[in-house]
């Protein structure tokens, strides 16, 4: 298998991309294709030691940042890491992209290059969400398609549930839709309609989910519109930071407190390990003819390091075949083929 | 002033609402009327000292539980202490109705027996929403409106903003807009709508704001469609609900963990404190033509009387009529008069 990666998307590029690709490479027998500033990448590449042969560098000069417009950026910036790496995946030299770069582009990147699975309507981008004690469930949408209709949630169901059994290992995946209540009747018209079509496929629906729930791990597939997904995700990102901030200076105001704090450090430790998004590897931009993982911007080392291993069963388990093939059942079920 | 409370709203009642009425007598001169059934109230009545001037009780043999088909309930159990309560506020006996009953039934009948505040098209459901260390943010709509229209989040925002200034007063209150983006074009439609509208008109409108940032307490009030709304109440509660138990079992862990648990046990219980939303009083339902305050329905006598409390200057600072005299004159803006 050959893993290209951009060696430029993200706040710590193109040195922790190149660590962590170096990292990886001591775990697989791989190739590593980076994508980026030839010079920028072999200045890193020289600081370790590694097998020569997995490795190659595809020179590209221009770099996605954050404050380009995605649209535009994909379309003007030919010789982008993102863009070259895209083609070199949609051409077949390489079997996935990992890219912690600007995720509009990435995702722009994907629809325009690559191109959306057939019977696909809208891709998305999914986000493991991590479940205290319990691993994590993946966020379907996290915030590429703020309004949504019914079908566009059942195929977010279904291409969740196809990569959480290949690349997770989970059988039958549940799969929950984030509703205001648990009865079938609440909600909006697209969600009671989404209610409806997810209840009568083939999924393992285990009807609506009220965001209560959704911490305690109680499905594996956790479908939303972007606006519901994004909304989750950076509500538990802003309301643990908040609290880890409140929780260090309330445990170090007083002597009896900084003592009572040293003694539960590892504990205290553990909890804010709980919330590392980075150990379940990237989120795949599902739907898009290709496999492509975002990694987090801020993805040090180990994370680059994650996100390709994690990545790999995604490519060689070929699940976006899987996917295709699943929409394509799904369709002839529904004509009555 | 006189206040009119369900006597038989909530998972406490009658015992804890009429307790917390008693406690909260203690501190107003106003007189309260409990209404619900009267043997069952006197009953509990008869356990404390109290100035009997203070009180009455009315007698209502029926309950709306929270089993009960809001509109259907409301329609049907006419002598039930909530709509028997609803009618009081209605035809002037009484300045405020407290209830801590079936959230969906006192929506419904507020919109069936008071109506709407002339202007006002959709009434909402609010909310404390707890800011550690900084008291609280007012969440509009908290889950009566699953759909929204543009007007309808910009009268949210007005409505919510009066009763922050008058009821907690804080002067001009910030009002921000629950969005997945800070930038203008972000969202969808409505929301993009909304936020033209919420831009031009005379509140102090901070913008677009992320979920992220709404447990920091960056406004006062926080706009938020139904749907959206109930997602990050819920998501909230049961984020800190999850966390405690997990912080609770690890914490407890080993001697070394008990120890350092024990010497921070007043810091701990602290921080559960600063999720104790019963300390803001009930939540007003903004858009009905009455004083209408919903507590929750755990409520203990604390928890009511911090509701009867708090709501007094809901009333006696006549918001309702405060809020019908901004829409008309929105409206008048609007018609260019």
């Amino acid at each position: 298998m050959r893993i290209i990666v951009d060696g430029m998307g993200g706040d710590n590029a193109p040195a922790e991309i190149v660590k962590g690709c170096v990292e990886a490479s001591k775990e697989i027998s791989d190739e590593i294709w980076i994508v980026g500033r030839e010079e920028e990448i072999l200045k890193e590449l020289k600081k370790y030691k590694f097998d020569q042969s997995q490795f190659k560098i595809i020179n590209a000069e221009e770099v996605i940042d954050n404050c380009d417009a995605p649209v535009k950026a994909v379309r003007t910036k030919k010789n982008s890491s993102m863009v070259v790496g895209l083609n070199l995946l949609k051409s077949g030299s390489g079997d996935l992209f990992i890219s912690g770069g600007n995720t509009g582009a990435l995702m722009a990147g994907g629809l325009f290059i690559l191109g959306r699975i057939p019977g696909i309507d809208r891709p998305a981008i999914t986000s493991p969400y991590p479940i205290m004690g319990k691993g994590m469930s993946l966020l379907v949408d996290a915030g590429a398609n703020a309004e949504c209709k019914p079908n566009n949630l059942l195929e977010f169901g279904i291409m969740g549930s196809i990569y959480m059994e290949k690349v997770f290992g989970v059988e039958r995946p549940a799969v929950g839709l984030v509703n205001i209540g648990a009865e079938e009747s609440k909600g909006t018209t697209v969600i009671k309609a989404a209610h409806q079509m997810m209840k009568k496929s083939s999924l393992n629906f285990v009807g609506n989910v009220e965001a209560r729930e959704v911490p305690y791990g109680v499905c594996d597939v956790i479908v939303c519109d972007g606006f519901v997904g994004n909304t989750i995700l950076k509500l538990t990102e802003g309301f643990a930071l908040n609290m880890f901030q409140f929780v260090k200076k309330k445990f170090t105001e007083g002597l009896k407190s900084k003592v009572g704090a040293m003694l539960l450090l590892d504990k205290i430790k553990a909890l804010k390990d709980e919330f590392d998004y980075s150990s379940y590897g990237g989120a795949p931009i599902l739907g898009v003819k290709g496999a492509v993982i975002k990694i987090h911007g801020s993805s040090n080392a180990t994370a680059v390091k994650n996100g390709i291993l994690r990545a790999i069963p995604y490519a060689s388990g070929h699940v976006v075949q899987i996917i295709e093939d699943a929409v394509l059942a799904l369709e002839e079920v529904e004509r009555g083929e």
